[in-house]
C-alpha cells in the first residue's frame, strides 16, 4: 500500500544529501511531530551498541519524543565516545533548528561499521533539512534512509476510533544483517492516534514481535536496530487504554502496518529470489518453535536449495534435528505447500518428484509438525543466493 | 603427508564402484583389520539420525570391531525401519564374505538424505570389494568415500612407543554440511598400536575435540557425522595404559594426524578459496571462547567478506557482539594477522588500510582479546563464495 499521498495528521518529513554517502544519493532524513508525541522504542541486543542508539536508549526512556534524525551511510557503530558525541551534535543541530529541547530528539545511523560519522557534513545540511520539512514528505525520508534496499517500504492503514480517524505509518529500510534476535534495521512508525503511554508500548511491543522479530535474512544482527514509535494524539480521539474498545482495533493496524514492512524487508532481502513461509507447530512452547524456524531459516544448505529450486528436502530435516529442541522423528511430519513430504520417520514416497514445481515458485510455504505439543511459531525468510554473495563481497569498498 | 605406500599394519582396505553413484564413480569402500580391533567412536548429535549411525551406535558399544563397509551417492537417512534393515543387510553381507560376526561389521553412508539406499547394489558388489582388499588399499577406500570433495584426505604419522614403530593413519571425506557441534562427517582412524579400551578412548576423544570439532564450513550439521578409531595392536608394543610412558606421544601423533584431516577438510570447504584461523583469547571459559568463535565463523557476512577481499572488520564485531556473551565493548581488542584493528571501545586509525593486503592471502588470523579472564578457544573455518552457492543450489538434481 505504497501512496504517493501517504501522510499522518501532525507529522512533517524531509530527506536530503549531505554527501555522506559517495553517491551523491540522499542520505540524510527527518521525521517531526508539530507536538510532542509518546514514544516507544526496542533497540538492537548486539553488545556493540551503535552510538545513536546508545543515546535514544538513554533519551526515549522519558516517554516522549518530537524528532528523529537519521542518516545513511555510516553506522557510527565502533566509534567509541566520539561517536557518542557525534550523535549528540546531530541532534543539536536538529534541535536548534526547530527549536525544541534536545532530549526530543532522537537519532539512528545505517551503513559501515567503524567509520567517523562526518557530522559536520549533517550538522550543515540541517537548515534545508528542516526548510524542506512537509507533510507528504514521507517518501522522500524513506528514499534517504536506503543503503542496500532496492525498493522503498511504506506501509500505512487508517482505522475509525472512538468515532475518529486514526492513521498509522511505518517506513523501514533494510536488506542484509537482518535476524531474529532483536528488533531489525531501522523502523519508524508514525501515528496520530491519543494514546496513554503503558497502552501503547504493549501494542507496540506485540506487533514487534510478531512482525520485526519474525523474519530473517542471514542471520545476523545489526548493531544499529532501531524500531521507534510515536503516537502524537492529533487525531483528537478520547485517549486509548488497555481497556478502551478501540485498543484491538488500533493493535490490529499497527500489528498489520508492521507485518507489511517486516514482509518487504525479506522481499528485499540482499540477492533474494525467493520468501519462505516457514510455520512450525504442535511444539511445546513458543520458544521450541522459534528455534526450529530459525534453524531451518538460516541454514546455508536450505537456503541454497530453495535458490536453486531443488527439491532436497532432506536438508529441512537436517536442519530441524540440529535446532537443540529435542524431537522425536516418529512423530515429525514435513509438509511443502501442501505436499507430504516426511512422516512417520521416513520419506513420503514420490515427494520429491511432486515437489519439483512447487520449488520453482517465489513464494513457498514449509509446514514442520513436531507431534509435540499445542504451540506454534512462524516466520519469513529468504534465500541465499549468488547475488548475496555478490553484494556482501564487497560491500564496503 | 599423503603418500602412495600409506599403509597400516594388520590393516587392509579396498574400494569399488556400486553404481549407487549416478557418473559411475567408486562408491563403496572398506576397511579391514585382520584382527578384531578396540573401536571407539563419535556420531553425530542429530535427532535425526542415519540408520547407519543407529547401527553404529549399538554395535560399537562393545569395544571392539573388524570391518568397517562405507557407501558414498546415498546417506541412507530419513529412511525408518527400513533403512536400518537395510544398513544391517549392508553389514551382513560383508560379514558373510569376511566369514566373521556381523557384530564386528560397522557401517556409514554419505550422500542425499530421503532416498531409500540401494542396498541389492552393495550386496551384489561385497564379494568384489572384499577379493580386492589389500595393505594398500587405503587411497582408493578414500577415494570411494568422497562425495562433493575436490581432493582426497588421508594422513599418517608413526611414532615409536615402547621401542616399537606405531602407525596412525586417518581418512576423511567432508566439504558441505560441516559444523560443530558433533564429530564432523565421515572419518576413519586405523593404528596399529596395542592400547587399552579406556586409554584410547580417551586419547580419541581428546583429539577429535582439538580437530574435528574446532571447525566449521557451513555451520550445517550432518544426519551421519561419524568418526570411528580401530586400533589392532599389531605393532606388538606394551599394551598402551593412561599411566604408560608412550600416551602421551601417542596422543600427539592421533592429534595430529586428526587436525590434519580436520584442516584438509575446511582447505576442501565447499567452494572455499580461504582458511580463516579464528582465536579467541582472555574469555572465563572456554565454552564462552566457542561460541564467539563460532559466531565470527558463522556469520555469512564476515565469510562473504573474506572471500572478496574486503577489509570490513566491523561484521566481525557486530558478530562478536551478538554471540550471547555478555561482552564488555570497551575492553575488546581485535587484531587481523596482527594488526590492530579495534581498541578502547573504537576503531583503530588507519586499520582499514593496513588490512587492505592481508584480505587477499588465502590464509588469515583472527585474533579477538576479550579482556575478561584466561582462557582460550580456536577454529578453522572456511569463506562463503559464489561457488558454494552454485554447488548446493543443484547438489541433488
Amino acid at each position: 500500500m505504497s501512496d504517493q499521498t501517504v501522510n499522518v495528521p501532525g507529522f512533517l518529513a524531509n530527506g536530503v544529501s549531505a554527501g555522506i554517502k559517495d553517491n551523491g544519493k540522499k542520505d540524510l532524513a527527518l521525521i517531526y511531530s508539530i507536538v510532542p508525541a509518546r514514544a516507544v522504542g526496542v533497540f538492537t541486543t548486539n553488545r556493540f551498541k551503535a552510538a545513536p542508539v546508545i543515546l535514544d536508549m538513554e533519551r526515549i526512556q522519558r516517554g516522549l519524543a518530537q524528532a528523529i534524525v537519521i542518516n545513511s551511510g555510516n553506522a557510527n557503530a565502533s566509534t567509541g565516545d566520539r561517536g557518542y558525541d557525534d550523535a549528540v551534535a546531530m541532534s543539536r543541530a536538529i534541535a536548534d533548528g526547530l527549536d525544541i529541547s534536545e532530549d526530543l530528539v532522537l537519532v539512528a545511523s545505517t551503513g559501515v561499521i567503524g567509520e567517523k560519522l562526518p557530522v559536520k557534513k549533517i550538522v550543515r545540511r540541517a537548515g534545508d533539512l528542516i526548510g524542506g520539512l512537509s507533510a507528504d514528505g514521507i517518501p522522500v525520508a524513506e528514499e534517504s534512509i536506503m543503503t542496500t534496499d532496492k525498493f522503498p517500504k511504506i506501509a500505512w492503514r487508517k482505522c475509525v476510533i472512538g468515532g475518529k480517524e486514526v492513521t498509522v505509518c511505518g517506513i523501514a529500510k533494510g536488506a542484509g544483517m537482518i535476524e531474529p534476535k532483536m528488533a531489525t534495521m531501522l523502523s519508524f512508525i508514525m501515528t496520530d492516534a491519543s494514546i496513554d503511554y503503558h497502552c501503547l508500548g504493549r501494542v507496540f511491543r506485540k506487533a514487534v514481535d510478531a512482525s520485526f522479530h519474525a523474519i530473517t535474512v542471514d542471520g545476523c544482527m545489526s548493531t544499529n536496530d532501531t524500531v521507534i514509535m510515536l503516537a502524537n494524539g492529533v487525531a483528537g480521539n478520547g485517549t486509548l487504554t488497555g481497556r478502551s474498545p478501540g485498543a484491538a482495533v488500533f493493535r490490529d493496524t499497527v500489528t498489520h502496518v508492521m507485518t507489511e514492512l517486516a514482509r518487504e524487508i525479506v522481499r528485499d532481502g540482499e540477492g533474494a529470489t525467493k520468501i519462505i513461509h516457514i510455520i512450525v507447530e504442535e511444539v511445546r512452547s513458543r520458544k521450541d518453535g522459534r528455534k526450529i524456524a530459525y534453524a531451518i531459516a538460516n541454514s546455508n544448505l536450505v537456503k541454497t536449495a530453495f535458490y536453486g529450486g531443488d527439491p532436497n528436502w532432506g536438508r529441512i530435516i537436517a536442519a530441524v534435528g540440529s535446532s537443540g529442541v529435542a524431537v522425536e522423528p516418529c512423530f515429525v511430519s514435513l509438509f511443502m505447500d501442501g505436499i507430504p513430504l516426511f512422516k512417520d520417520g521416513t520419506g513420503v514416497r514420490g515427494g520429491k518428484e511432486r515437489l519439483a514445481h512447487v520449488m520453482k515458485k517465489d513464494s513457498i510455504e514449509v509446514l514442520v509438525k513436531l507431534g509435540m505439543g499445542k504451540k506454534s511459531y512462524h516466520l519469513f525468510a529468504s534465500d541465499l543466493t549468488h547475488e548475496y554473495v555478490t553484494i556482501n563481497a564487497h560491500y564496503h569498498t
